[in-house]
């Protein structure tokens, strides 16, 4: 019973957390190069928790970092976990409060990078199978445990590991990384992840940098970019890319319905960012639908010439942008990457090199799938506030690779992150009552899933 | 005799570079926070070398970096000479062959950071007056040192010094910072300088970087600049910023006359900066106007948001541009920074915050003014290839307080510098050749400014 598991979190507590600060210890930052061992001992590390948990747990190679792969349980139907030990680059460095690798609770949330993005969640998961089985025996249903490790690099290896590993890991439904909660801490639960063009736009000058005594007459790539860009968005902040808008699919009735439902709070958020308005003084729903469901062009790095203290007045010798356009279904990255190509070529700006980074496919699972419906019942089961479902979330990853290539109804549930959480920036943190909730929602949701409580999928 | 002297620099040749050499080893960079004694260090070893060419020579404070002042000779007539002691940052380092402050000869040029910008210019004159007193004794005419230490910032303390010792640096004529060859070898005069106001620009977005689901609706401090930039040039690179060709006044018709006579070679720039075309696809002498005559908004360096290796896909909290705007006469900097934040505003972008950083004025001395005429006759006296007159130099310096304020007729002359010599740029350069016939020159202006040889001003 839940209520059981409720209580064994509160007498392990302590336990718990420890447990937690081991994994968030280890600076498993895919995007740098570090020692494979280090990724190797991390997954290590994890799959000796899922065989303390109970699971029979193993290390499968892929081209890059290893993946943990994990079953326990039997039954009719499948469960799968899907999550990732990696975590995003701790820059900038100097902005954290306290070392990104050394968790500390301050103020009742812990920090580390990692716990909110995606470390807490699998820890979560994986402390809810110990004590469900300690609770109840073995789950009535496969449970299977994906866990990677280049998610944050845009898993390169996952797609070719999971088309060699179809048969593997179908599954009935399957759970990706965790959801989070609103501003007023109601759960939320996302059916879909936004596609993904990641890409570089670099411009070149004269081969080193120049006085910039030739201003005047000198090419200079950083204007070259922002003559680029200025194509790209209007000058309201309108997105312009030739035939962008024209490749996405309608959202469905019912996504509409279920966005119509969702209590956005736009103040909320601007306080949460401290800024006075969103994006082109958008509000209420109007912003809602724009962040779930219209594509975006969004610059995350811009770098050129010298931006060091004092002054240095040269025409740089390059520039580059750091751009990811987050799609929306019918938007295929490659064809955006080739959109992006063909509308620089067409104003004249074929000088401006578009590296290809990566692309990630848009995925969707219907919101009214009977694993949306055992996620928001496990959330009464354990007494959380009415929990919301989003039709799809703004972020991406390679969940289509489950929904569209595998088949399996895919969603986000579970909430160690919050508002607040800062994923992806410095002073990363979750709550710690947030945290030990997941464990109990997890093993909730197990329940639900496994049919020992309350109606069948049918009902 | 100039020949003396000649023969003089030849049978010395070792030593001088070797001076030269440990004046480059010294990291006078003033952009950086370096201890105090290593810019005095600096400043007394260049009295020092006065004193041993027979100036009297001492350390005059400022505010900031001190100045080395120096006087030889005496008669009716005074000259005076400007130059700085300091250099730029020598960053990007992953781009020098070598030590940027360790003097290496390759193919003739002597590579170091300084030796065309300035170091190279003042060590030349020092040497020049020690040669031209052992041939010829005590200048017939009073020669007056003005050595600063902070140029590369922007000689933030040099006005209210020139101001509290206007008396002092009284003179008929002034020798500013050196000028160099063009691509033919011919070397140039420069008779005015570019006024520039230096800003930055920042855009300010969340208060901490977040993830980029929110693209569509978070305000993007990369995306704000971007906004902001293009209404400063049109989309062709026109620069289009709100009254400041306005306040531009009309060149006189002996500088367009000047202009008319420069033998401009876009196509050998364009080798030596190795690109296909200038700004804008402008050549000729649309080019050489574009480059002397108009003012410019250079990008010199842009930053915001994750720009390390593989991916982080973030919305900034915040982005910049440095931008030098090099001025024209009749735009001063101080108005130009006005004008700029009005444009801003006049757009909506009155969030864009428009930092001041400095403001140096445009300066002109008449093409036709007698220390010209001396300038051009010492080349021809040293036997050098024909020299061009530049009416002024792209580039900007703080002569207006001598051509303005004290009223000195002020030109740039004497080439330790080539087109290949990257000042400002990684593995800055100077031919070893070019350097010593730069002392030669320096010793045949004396003899011309003093009189002792061919015709007199009023000639």
């Amino acid at each position: 019973m839940p209520g059981d598991v409720g209580q064994m979190v509160e007498g392990e507590r302590d336990a718990l957390l420890e447990e937690l600060s081991e994994f968030l210890r280890m600076p498993s930052v895919s995007a740098e190069e570090r020692p494979e061992e280090e990724f190797r001992g991390c997954a290590e590390w994890v799959a000796e928790k899922l065989r303390e948990a109970g699971a029979e747990a193993s290390i499968m190679e892929t081209a890059g970092n290893p993946v943990v792969y994990a079953e326990v349980g039997s039954g009719e139907k499948t469960l799968l976990s899907y999550g990732h030990y990696d975590v995003q680059p701790p820059d900038p460095l100097e902005l954290w409060e306290t070392d990104p690798f050394g968790p500390t609770v301050r103020d009742g949330s812990m920090f580390a990078r990692g716990i909110a993005d995606d470390k807490g969640d699998v820890m979560a998961r994986i402390q809810a199978l110990r004590l469900y089985r300690e609770a109840h025996g073995e789950p009535p249903f496969k449970l299977k445990f994906l866990i990677e490790g280049e998610e944050e690099v845009g898993s390169p290896n996952l797609a070719p590991f999971v088309r060699d590993n179809a048969g593997l890991l179908q599954a009935d439904a399957c759970l990706w990384e965790g959801a989070m909660t609103d501003d007023a801490g109601r759960p939320l639960i996302f059916c879909g992840t936004k596609g993904m063009a990641y890409v570089e736009l670099r411009a070149k000058g004269a081969s080193h940098d120049l006085h910039s005594m030739y201003g005047g007459i000198a090419p200079n790539p950083a204007w070259r970019l922002v003559q680029a860009l200025r194509t790209i968005k209007d000058e309201k902040g309108g997105l312009t890319l030739d035939g962008l808008a024209e490749l996405a699919e309608e959202p469905t009735q019912a996504e509409l319905a279920a966005i119509a439902e969702i209590p956005f709070d736009d103040a909320a958020l601007r306080a949460s960012w401290e800024v006075d308005s969103l994006d082109r003084g958008l509000t209420g729903e109007a912003a809602l639908r724009e962040y779930l469901l219209r594509p975006t062009a969004n610059i995350a790095g811009i770098q050129g010439g010298y931006t060091g203290p004092g002054s240095k007045t040269i025409v740089p010798s390059e520039a580059f942008v750091k751009m990811d356009f987050r799609l929306v279904a019918g938007q295929h990255p490659d064809e955006v990457v080739r959109l992006i190509r063909e509308h620089l070529v067409r104003r004249g700006l074929s000088d401006v090199e578009v590296v290809d980074l990566h692309g990630v496919e848009t995925a969707k699972t219907p919101v009214d799938a009977p694993v949306v419906r055992q996620a928001v019942e496990a959330w009464e089961d354990v007494g959380s506030a009415e929990p919301v479902v989003y039709p799809t979330i703004g972020g991406s990853g390679p969940t289509a690779l489950f929904t569209n290539e595998l088949g399996v109804p895919t969603i986000m549930t579970g909430c160690v992150v919050n508002p607040e959480s800062r994923i992806h920036s410095p002073n990363e943190s979750a709550r710690v009552e947030d945290y030990l909730a997941a464990v109990c929602y997890f093993a909730a949701f197990f329940e639900r899933f496994g049919g020992s409580r309350g109606a069948d999928d049918e009902r």
